[in-house]
């Protein structure tokens, strides 16, 4: 029988699309690592109703743990807390001495803030030193405490570990709650599984479903694999877990896959475009590399600088969105742009090499395309985008065409710009 | 009594965390909008029993709708309309004309693409033309059709609506869905709640917390309001919804809260800085603007250019990461960097006239810091970033200190160059 959790994402301002909801994916690949298996993801506002209506439907579910996530900040809303210990049964206690530490944590915040109402403090501190009794307290990150509250003695019903809505403090409290009794029992029970992702550039979706389903006709072993494929940014991923003892399964379903799907497959190992050309780039020897880019406007350069330490090999970009700042920034002859439109393979490959002198890099990437919704012709519909990479003595040039509005082709732009750099670096090496 | 609905998101790779779920939120906001209360948003991975346990579980919560999105596609494990028609206790059967009309839509995506096996499309044909006896089909804006799936007649339960999961195909459905019998009569009946939207800039969350208890405890009337504060980007966003004949109590609110925080509310029209930061470039007359930027990499030049027509005001940007690049494409005089340091408000202001100078523009923006995650001093730690808005006879300058990661620190610097932007286009009117 498998271990199985649901996760209870709490917050008015995340159930109203106000802001997304970044824990529960995060809390969900942390129990896909742990072997554990996620049943449901709920989101309720702040009414004490409905995230209590939650925890039951969870608890009838049979789910082994609950993972909640907000509600226990210092104000009224915020009531998490005390939905749980009435969940389970355990009434609510002042800790004196987590009300002690907290205080010394927001004693240091009113060093930040200036006219920060003393009184205030003191009643939001003592809310958040109210606990469950027979509870497990998780010391803070930031302010508030987390809990592990485990079901009464000899009772059915899931252990709740309640966690704050900050992701940058859900994130630390959740690695020490995993280490903890009653959780880290629960985890242990629960066997690890095995993740691996292969990556695969330039088919659509309809066909990596058709190449598993030809797979699985031929005998390859798929069934003790839960594979997950999805389109994400341009890219497929087949994400595949499976139990320790299924390895050779996996082997076999994964050399058909790269059978199937030739060079298009660039990543086996999980790796993503951005760390294996950031990989390349990095050498020895060191490659250096400049943009300049139309449509793209600044984000080519933004997503290969997005990395720490890509200072090491990115000198810098150039966003030419008019054409006389192609000329004067990137050096594209004006006659090029008269001739053959903004919008060219020539352009593209001036841009390129415009980035390359102008920057002194060893590798130019030019962009230019039409990104809409507006200026798109027969000819050169919206989508269409021209992409050159050059180097030294080497250069890899495409035209496409990309689907979805203007963000979407912005974006796939800048996808479709890295992969071409990845041939390069690797064709030059 | 109100109108309460649920969401139901399916699909193993949103569960898993794989791809964020876009269309909770947005339907959170459709539903919203026409003063449907929403209770819970459910996501389940692609396992029957899941699925079914979700409606379950939202019918007995009482809900009045329920709304799926995913699990329409060609494959197996696409299995929403199949689980749904149990729910309801509908029999499947096949509609012909539907699949004649899918049928059509597919011939024409085979012609994209080149290989496509026509037997597999035509069983995928099939499967997306089986729909609940009685159920209301919505047409397909991708391949798959949505339905609107009633409870039997006499028989208690929510309606269902069943839309696909891709966002473009989803939104444009929900619009079509809400005009058709019988979702129409129920959203009718909820009568349309008010939503308002204040933003503002520079305090923390805790503070806006602090300022509301303020006004409530002075008798300012909040509570036919339903407040949700939420901090966004660097900005705190202040969303309220209240139903019509509470207007005279929101615009009572209103008015405090801006007494209160004075000019750093920016916006109290829901509209936010990149647009009025827009509306301001865009004049007339038109204000061209430039960027030369460090540690943002392209991503102000990128959020510049986000909006379709930015061209008409965006010239360009120069992604000066090395001091090199600095010099030679932002006209930085190298002593400057020498003396102050390539991170210092004499280099961001020379970063803003060099973007001025080098694109002819009208406007220019400098920005250079420290992102991290190395590269702090004592001096200029992590997250230390000097701005620079200068316009023909006016400059606006500003060094932060920014919280958060590499990529929030970069997020964070390009809002708070957009606020110095508007500032400087406000005062130069």
């Amino acid at each position: 029988v498998s271990t199985r959790a649901g996760i209870l994402v709490t917050g008015t301002e995340v159930l109203s699309g106000i802001i997304a909801d970044r824990n529960g994916p995060w809390l969900s690949e942390r129990l896909r690592e742990r072997g554990v298996e996620l049943a449901h993801i709920v989101v309720v506002g702040d009414r004490p109703a409905d995230v209590r209506a939650a925890l039951d439907f969870m608890s009838r579910e049979g789910l082994d743990l609950v993972i909640t996530s907000g509600g226990l900040g210092p104000t009224a809303d915020d009531l998490t807390v005390e939905v749980v210990a009435g969940f389970a049964g355990r009434p609510m206690r002042l800790d004196a001495a987590l009300e002690e530490r907290i205080w010394a944590i927001l004693e240091r915040l009113r060093a930040h803030w200036r006219g920060l109402d003393a009184d205030a403090l003191r009643a939001a501190n003592r809310k958040q030193a109210m606990v469950p009794d027979g509870a497990v307290v998780l010391e803070p990150v930031g302010t508030a405490p987390g809990l592990i509250v485990p079901p009464l003695d000899g009772a059915a019903g899931p252990i709740v570990l309640v966690l704050p809505g900050p992701p940058g403090e859900l994130q630390p409290m959740w690695e020490t709650a995993a280490s903890m009794a009653p959780l880290r029992a629960l985890l242990e029970g629960a066997g690890a599984l095995e993740q691996r992702i292969v990556r695969i550039m330039g088919i659509p979706e309809s066909e990596i479903a058709r190449s598993l389903r030809e797979m699985e006709a031929d005998g390859v072993p798929m069934g003790r694999l839960e594979i997950t494929t999805c389109l994400r940014r341009g890219e497929i991923e087949v994400a595949t877990v499976f139990a320790p003892d299924a390895t050779d399964d996996y082997e076999a379903f994964e050399a058909a896959l790269v059978a199937a799907q030739g060079d298009r497959v660039f990543s086996r190992d999980g790796s993503t475009i951005d760390e294996i050309v950031a990989g390349l780039l990095l050498g020895p020897p060191v490659v250096s590399v400049a943009v300049a880019e139309s449509c793209t406007g600044g984000l080519m350069a933004g997503r290969l600088t997005e990395r720490a330490g890509s200072s090491a090999y990115v000198l810098g970009g150039a966003t030419v969105y008019s054409n006389e700042a192609k000329v004067a920034l990137a050096g594209v002859p004006e006659e090029l742009i008269t001739r053959h439109g903004a919008v060219s393979p020539e352009v593209a490959a001036a841009l390129a090499d415009g980035a390359r002198a102008r920057f002194g890099a060893a590798v130019g990437i030019g962009i230019t395309g039409i990104a809409g919704p507006d200026g798109g012709t027969k000819e050169k519909p919206v989508g269409t985008v021209c992409l050159s990479v050059a180097g030294e003595s080497s250069r890899v040039d495409r035209t496409v065409r990309l689907p979805g509005d203007r963000a979407a082709v912005r974006d796939r732009t800048t996808t479709v710009a890295m992969h071409l750099l990845r041939r390069l670096l690797l064709e030059s090496r």
